[in-house]
């Protein structure tokens, strides 16, 4: 059963189960502080495809095919796969689900795709549309950099603020039943804009996102932030993480012994010469599959926040003189029911 | 409540209904055999913007803000609003819908949107995650050659399989309730791909997916054709919808009294020198919201399946010599409860 609370909270009443969960990355990933914690990890980046997109398609079958294995079930058990990624058209997520045969719903939050895909499936599980649901979403450094920055042979600066974009995946499936972990509630979040232009630095167009989207699950639930082990954020880096801070202190909201964000987790800034941070939709995506969900289902972290935030904007768009639209969804796991 | 037959169709036990619908179209969509029924349509196609990005934007805005005006609602009514288009990022969806301030899922289906949009609004409604959703998609001919193409300058001769994007919006508001018409069942598809190669050939890519939808619906739920006024597919075209007859025909299925295609509705196709038909998100959007639930609200149509399907390439994944593969989503509307 599905209880609304407030605007944009959804709150589950029976256990919605994480049965199956499972990262991919690339090299610098492997190479990074987490680099043990992932399902798979490729000494390259090109893992024996093509093109840039083909690999990053590849990311997302393996991802999807080894969470549904380590659900112990078969791509066929899949009721509906929801995916989404960064490339036009969203064609990683296209082309990689492709050979699969389970009923697709494309979905579109930029950065933000883990937590919606992950909303998405617990609703479809939790209204009964479907037994078991997929989600995933995957990003790659090369084929980012190409549509959307510089290409790759120009070897471009990039300035103190830039993110660098994970080549990584991270798939769940969820399904009813007595697994630990638990979704326990997810918050949709509203398009924010406050006039960030810089598409060079994201962590700070998101960040408002972010605050919203916190506020209102705090608010729809009545919960504080003391009722969490740890509120974790997609990928606002370095900037974008310090204004989060600053914006909800504001509102006197004191997330700071919490807070983590999984683009500074995923790499050693300094040494991997990141500057300020990892991002992309595989950076929540492998970080959440590959090193949370573990620790939630068998160690140390009973209750999480999971907010993946989405910058909107388009090439395009920028070029146009537009500011960055951002959005945050909100997962809450749990170790327990 | 919600019940699952099959694979992948959604059955709703309780009424939930179409409560608002709105169209907005372009020059020549107004000027083509369908432009009286639009609720809005205007004479040039840049409707004021800057940019054929922003006008693209338009549509959507104001197909939302009528549809819920039509609905005797409010936006701040509105729980959660689905979206998606063509562009880059779905940045018309973004753009047009950021100064609503309603919780948002970007979705991306290309020229499926609007059957799943409805789909998922719909789903919500009866999951009870929301009192009232939205869903609207939109395409723009200009923003779409642009983008998908050639420059409009270049004047590029177009082969006689090609269709032509449709400038329009279509957007719907559900809600539970006893007001004609009604959503009973969706259908989610799966990504189908034949192999066809040729992007001035949508049509042909798209029919197998369609086809495999209406089969799939027609066997989980026991019906067939004739239990339906009008089968009426998004925008295959000439070519998609003289292979979709042929292909359910060797599986004994014969839709051909009941087939239409909004494609090849929304134009004159020899007058108007549109070749193979219409196509575009907003031309089975428009088509849909502007001609048809008027019909099944208040005339002639009592039941009738929609089906957009939708070609799920990138200019990247064609110019990489990629097949293209299409989707198409399925729903069952019907004047009664």
């Amino acid at each position: 059963m599905i209880k609304n609370l407030g605007r944009s909270t959804i709150v589950f009443d029976e256990p919605i189960s994480i049965l199956g969960y499972a990262s991919v990355v690339g090299k610098k990933e492997k190479e990074g502080p987490l680099g043990k914690y992932f399902d798979k990890a490729y000494d390259n980046n090109k893992f024996g495809e093509e093109t840039w997109e083909k690999s990053e398609s590849r990311l997302q079958t393996d991802a999807v095919q080894l969470a549904i294995e380590k659900a112990n079930l078969l791509p066929q058990d899949i009721s509906y796969i929801f995916s989404g990624d960064l490339l036009n058209q969203c064609t990683s997520s296209v082309f990689g689900l492709r050979e699969f045969d389970i009923p697709y719903l494309g979905q579109y939050g930029a950065c933000s795709t883990m937590a919606q895909t992950i909303a998405m499936a617990s609703i479809f599980v939790a209204s009964g549309c479907g037994k078991y649901c997929s989600a995933v979403t995957s990003s790659h450094f090369c084929s980012a950099e190409k549509q959307f920055r510089f290409p790759l042979d120009y070897g471009g600066q990039r300035t103190p603020t830039a993110q660098w974009t994970v080549t990584g995946s991270g798939s769940v499936v969820i399904g009813k039943g007595e697994n630990s972990p638990f979704i326990k509630a997810v918050t949709i979040g509203k398009i924010n804009d406050l006039g960030i232009k810089d598409a060079n630095n994201m962590g700070a167009a998101m960040a408002p996102a972010a605050a919203d989207t916190i506020k209102n699950y705090l608010k729809d639930t009545n919960q504080k932030p003391d009722d969490f082990d740890l509120i974790l954020t997609g990928d606002l880096g370095q900037v974008g993480s310090t204004l989060l801070i600053e914006m909800l202190d504001k509102d006197g909201i004191n997330i700071a012994p919490y807070h983590n964000d999984c683009g500074l987790m995923i790499f050693d800034l300094q040494k991997q010469d990141v500057h300020a941070g990892g991002s992309g939709c595989g950076c929540s995506g492998s970080v959440l599959c590959g090193y949370i969900l573990d620790r939630v289902k068998n160690e140390d972290l009973n209750n999480i926040l999971f907010i993946a935030t989405g910058a909107l904007m388009s090439t395009t768009s920028s070029q146009q003189g537009e500011s960055i639209p951002s959005i945050a969804h909100l997962i809450h796991i749990s170790k327990s029911m």
